[in-house]
């Protein structure tokens, strides 16, 4: 008997339809369906992909010991989350090792960020592997916008929130277009640092792109410091354009 | 009668089966299907699209009046696309006046680089549009190669080859990881500033990702300095894995 495909499937940016074809017949045709959440919800990857799923699957939910309690560089995170990946990954291994293929749900794209990447560097010389690429959840958020992000030689950076603002604002100062991702507590230095950058009228903030309550409004008309999971930051390219 | 709708599609990197399932509706739907190519060819928006175009629907070929033979920054090139877009929008909007929905094929996703958003500025006054994100081509390409891109705080760069050596180097000192683009011509220059950088031996570089013909290969064993329209170079990151 041989062993089974691991498949990282990018589930897109939320709306279950912006899944692409290819996605659909993976997770379709495995027979089992692994997702992350945390303990106690069924969590987005799960909800996303809900109408593309079937009651002759085997679902396999990896929960979270933690998610933001704990700082993610103290040393305790870092181990328990180690653990937890290495715990999913003999999960997993069960399955593939008894031939059966393993369809791994990823929100945006399986290799930008994210977690399937952590099983995914574990496993891949044991088992084959197979990407589906997704539509990144920072792809979705633009198209929301209508804006285009890059023309011509626009340079593109895409900064995790969790840089300092001083950072931020370095980086801010040495680009044509950004995305700032991971906001959540980080909003409101995110802000900062993008007013102190001078491009504070250039940039759209966008919550739960392409999802039910989706938001874009303009960073400067954002009155509070709120920012849930599914949000981030746009600042459009202005390059070449004839 | 009321106006019909511009819609941008985004067809992904290559593979017809890397469409959503939002896009093969649009263009399934759409009384007109437009698309960019060169003149005397198909080009490669309408041949990626074409398992899922039906033949009751008009096709509006929107052929470029050239593209590499001038120089981008040349005023003859500026004013001949120009012209190029403003004829484009006006066959485009006959349809769109006529209460006719358009879909404009868009390789990759609509908002990130490429034509489609020279359209857009020009009609999005006048007409409604929706767009449908798609998986850009660097996204198929780093699934194709395997290798994850960005990991936890990594700050990702997306760099165009057209940039000097000088500024690619400075570019590729300051980030944790990068997707070189529009390599073509400018292949050897770019290989040249990621030698410069150190970063040779983390480089990868793929050709035609996603499609019959895909190649992914260690930059340092290309032995040759072409470099098709389909093919860019990634430097995944190394960042925070537990």
């Amino acid at each position: 008997m041989s062993a089974g495909k691991l498949i990282g499937i990018g589930l897109g940016p939320g709306d279950p339809e912006l899944l692409t074809v290819k996605a659909v017949k993976a997770i379709k045709s495995a027979s089992v369906v692994a997702f992350f959440a945390k303990a106690g919800r069924r969590g987005n990857a799960r909800e996303i992909a809900d109408c593309w799923m079937s009651r002759e699957q085997t679902e396999l939910p990896l929960l979270y010991p933690m998610t933001t309690e704990t700082r993610f560089d103290s040393p305790v995170y870092i181990e328990t989350l180690r653990t937890f990946y290495e715990t999913s990954c003999e999960a997993l291994s069960a399955h593939l090792g008894a031939g059966r293929d393993v369809a791994v749900l990823a929100e945006g794209d399986p290799l930008f960020y994210g977690s399937f990447m952590h099983i995914h560097v574990r496993l891949r010389e044991r088992f084959e592997v197979e990407i589906v690429p997704g539509v990144t959840g920072m792809t979705g958020c633009w198209g929301s916008s209508q804006e285009p992000i890059t023309w011509g030689d626009d340079i593109l950076t895409v900064l995790p929130a969790t840089l300092s603002e001083d950072e931020l604002v370095a980086r801010l100062a040495n680009t044509d277009a950004a995305v700032v991702m991971k906001l959540g507590s980080n909003f409101s230095k995110a802000r900062a640092a993008i007013s102190r950058s001078g491009l504070l009228h250039r940039a759209i903030y966008v919550e739960r792109g392409t999802m039910p309550g989706e938001k874009v409004i303009k960073l400067a008309d954002k009155t509070d410091d709120v920012a849930p999971y599914f949000s981030l930051i746009l600042i459009p390219g202005q390059g070449r354009r004839p």
